[in-house]
């Protein structure tokens, strides 16, 4: 995956790479609320993440590389904007 | 925490012991059902787990360990009521 497909924040992680991002909330209805939007997102996109990992102030996100060897960078970047929606 | 004291299908791990157990589910709408179902019991409890680690057909669930020394198997207990539900 090339440095400049890799959105802002988000981690190229393992072969073939998935993308990673940790998103740390102030308390645990924030936290819920990007976790209600994740679910959103996941259902309107037929898509979700690999993996979610969360605890009361942050969840953790990674993306499955795909077929072409690289994970979904547009996802990444749709998830980065359900921050602003917060 | 003494083994008497770990509910059926969850383990102990560290010091001082969390509880875990992994669900797995058939699809991600069954995940997604869990893990709403999770979300109200933890706003009814007041409590959430200490970390919930989830893919599109499996929930691994952490739970915390309290000030005593143990893990909540009362919540635990309220958890697996949870997939009785489903």
């Amino acid at each position: 995956m090339a440095e400049s497909d890799i959105p802002d924040g988000w981690q190229a992680r393992g072969t073939p790479p998935t993308l990673f991002r940790r998103f740390p909330f102030p308390d645990y209805p924030a936290t819920r609320r990007f976790l209600d939007a994740l679910a959103d997102l996941s259902a309107q996109a037929g898509v979700h993440p690999q993996n979610i990992n969360f605890g009361s102030g942050y969840v953790n996100v990674t993306l499955d590389a795909t077929a072409s060897g690289a994970a979904d960078a547009g996802l990444a970047r749709r998830i980065d904007a359900l921050l602003a929606q917060g």
